[in-house]
């Protein structure tokens, strides 16, 4: 089955917001075999909306819309929607009413008629009942095809693409999965890996494609594809092949498809039993920040101290201020002394730290913009090491997080 | 002018990477009045990207693509539009050459046919030097219509734009702008919102059109837009309405367009050269992280902690074990003391703290996951208040730091 996923606003067209949604539903959509054809944006626009659907709604295929449901006059989905499918009139949902009804108490809101309206349907659709919003999702049977749409609220859309939609479309059709296996690695660049690999790419079995996705954050992804899953016994083969590629690229290959280093982290400290603080002055709190985004992170994580303040540094870490004046604030024994500070004040078996210049100012020739210093500290000593970024702020920040918590996990594996 | 947006990538189309370039590049041109009509993602398949270039280039118009420039055989976007724009042959830029070179000294990547080949482009087209990677932006003139290809890296792609695209535009079409103005508002949810401001919006001249965007993390943004500046003195018009809106909502309208709360609060801080410190539980890091997110922060910020494990409480920030013992971490009196603590140690003028349960796990009947306690404390005591948020992990911590930089700001405007 071929789908097509239409997500409509002006904001999108403008530039205002980043469309998040196509992902996760071509993500879903992928994993029961629906193959996405085209993803198109489009504005809160009557001829435009009509016109896009006569031209991506073909029998036997699903066209997934998002957004233009809220209660206020810019949207106009459902009324359009009510036209194109050539509805009598518009129906009370009741259950939905009650949903609105209740969130509407919780948020301390009265009920207004904006808000009624919103539980009113075409007669055309079925309701897929949104529990976590006022706008219900619609299922329609369209000229042969498939034609739903939801909120553009991520999690109300993914609640229901996850609740209704997919179930709906298992129940309906015989759906085909297409294989796809993803490889994180970090800290081979894409051509240098692309080259070091190129000999076991060579010997993929054809029905295999490989794409490389680059990222300075997550660092290079590999995805293994095969489209067509009747040919051999693809798992297996896959198997065998991510089993040949760890012997070329090593810890290099940090994870799966969904891993970041921050949960590898976390798995490594759970294994070890270990426990982890970490002292930030240029990442400023985004290192503890992405260790904490991991569910459970409690059992391994201490704390952090955000030491932008270089009394912060001597305070509470510990470092020496001879030191902070002889080599300056971004230096390795600085660096050092804060990931054994802030191992020894908040008693942790590992500790990371980094010290920086995360820009746009501060830069100097000998420490341009994007020159960070890392040190972890471990039970076996303290590793410090210098890197330049050379980007902008955000991204200096980002890049530094992600090559430290790539430290501390290269240093777990080197001393296991 | 209209223009259409094509990004290209199988891996948008099974959703593992979210497009980020067309909000970049929609809201870049919206800026020199170039109106987007469509956005649409394709994969890298010849077929593909040629009929959708039948489709969407029209005399008169723009398109702009991104996405599969890359070194490997995966990325196709090069050849095809070589064969589509009827090139005689493949050229060497040496100039982009010289970047590959550069890249690859610096990298300390050996230079590979792979790299030099980047450097190559069809002769139907301009270059547009790439001084931040290996794949040259191309400029082709075709049937009446601007072509323009771009990597699909997004720095790579953001640095284009500006510098060659941008102005390449400007130089050789009378572009007439878009009038928007967007204000950023915290605390009221959309429907209560649209119902307060019902008045104001209904006696809005014809000519301006007015958006609502909510957002849980930035709150509900309001958009006024004028397609039609020929009408009456636009700006000064917005500027009277703006006025008005202020009158109704007041503080809760925080800023504009690209304004963030962590800006707004720095501002605040700066002008009255004040000082901010942050002790955080459930939020782990993500608040002092906004926080330096806003460059020149050093200037106000001192640092934080991240008080994961109660001991880190007691320690570093002194909250007396009692406390602990009898109302447990998340709790009024907890927090409190976690604000007033992190405001002594660090010697700050203001304070922030935050405590609950990010879930999944932890919640129970009294205090269920989403349960966040907040505190700030200033030259003039502390304030302590509880909300609830009941969403996923992720979105309770990014809620409930947005909450606590609101919560500082408006302590700063009362006390003022």
């Amino acid at each position: 089955m071929d789908a097509t996923i239409i997500t409509i606003g002006d904001e999108i067209l403008i530039g205002q917001i980043t469309d998040t949604n196509s992902a996760f539903i071509a993500k879903t959509l992928n994993n029961i075999g629906v193959r996405i054809k085209e993803i198109r944006s489009i504005s809160d626009n009557k001829n435009r909306i009509i016109n896009t659907l006569n031209d991506v709604l073909k029998p036997g295929g699903l066209v997934l819309m998002t957004g233009g449901l809220g209660p206020t006059s810019d949207d106009i989905t459902k009324k359009v929607l009510a036209e194109y499918t050539g509805a009598q009139r518009m129906v009370l949902h009741e259950e939905q009413l009650t949903v609105i009804e209740y969130i509407a108490l919780k948020r301390k809101i009265p009920m207004s008629a904006l808000n009624r309206a919103q539980a009113e349907v075409p007669d055309t659709c079925e309701v897929l009942l949104n529990c976590l919003g006022t706008a219900p999702g619609m299922w329609f049977a369209h000229n042969g095809a498939v034609l739903v749409s939801l909120p553009g609220v991520p999690f109300e859309m993914q609640a229901l693409m996850q609740e209704k939609v997919m179930p709906g479309l298992q129940q309906r059709f015989q759906l085909r999965p297409i294989y796809h296996r993803t490889l994180m690695t970090f800290g081979l660049p894409e051509s240098m890996l692309a080259e070091c690999i190129a000999p076991w790419e060579n010997a993929l079995p054809p029905y295999l494609k490989l794409a490389y996705l680059p990222n300075p954050l997550t660092g290079v992804k590999l995805r293994l594809s095969a489209y067509d899953t009747t040919q051999g016994n693809v798992a297996e083969e896959v198997e065998r092949q991510v089993w040949r590629l760890r012997q070329v690229i090593g810890d290099a290959l940090y994870g799966e498809e969904s891993d970041t280093l921050e949960q590898v982290v976390g798995r490594l400290l759970l294994e070890k039993g270990a426990t982890v603080a970490v002292a930030e002055s240029c990442t400023g709190g985004a290192i503890a920040s992405l260790i904490t985004s991991v569910p459970g992170s409690s059992a391994y994580f201490k704390g952090a101290v955000v030491a932008y303040d270089n009394a912060v540094k001597t305070g509470l870490l510990g470092v020496a201020d001879n030191t902070l004046q002889t080599h300056g604030a971004v230096s390795l024994p600085v660096v050092e002394q804060m990931a054994v500070g802030v191992r020894r004040a908040l008693n942790a078996d590992y500790a990371i730290a980094t010290s920086g210049i995360a820009g746009p100012g501060g830069g100097t020739p000998e420490k341009p913009v994007g020159t960070v210093c890392f040190a972890v500290a471990s039970p076996s000593g303290v590793h410090a090491e210098r890197l330049s970024f050379a980007a902008d702020r955000a991204r200096n920040i980002a890049r530094a997080s992600a090559n430290a918590l790539n430290l501390l996990r290269m240093n777990m594996l080197k001393n296991n």
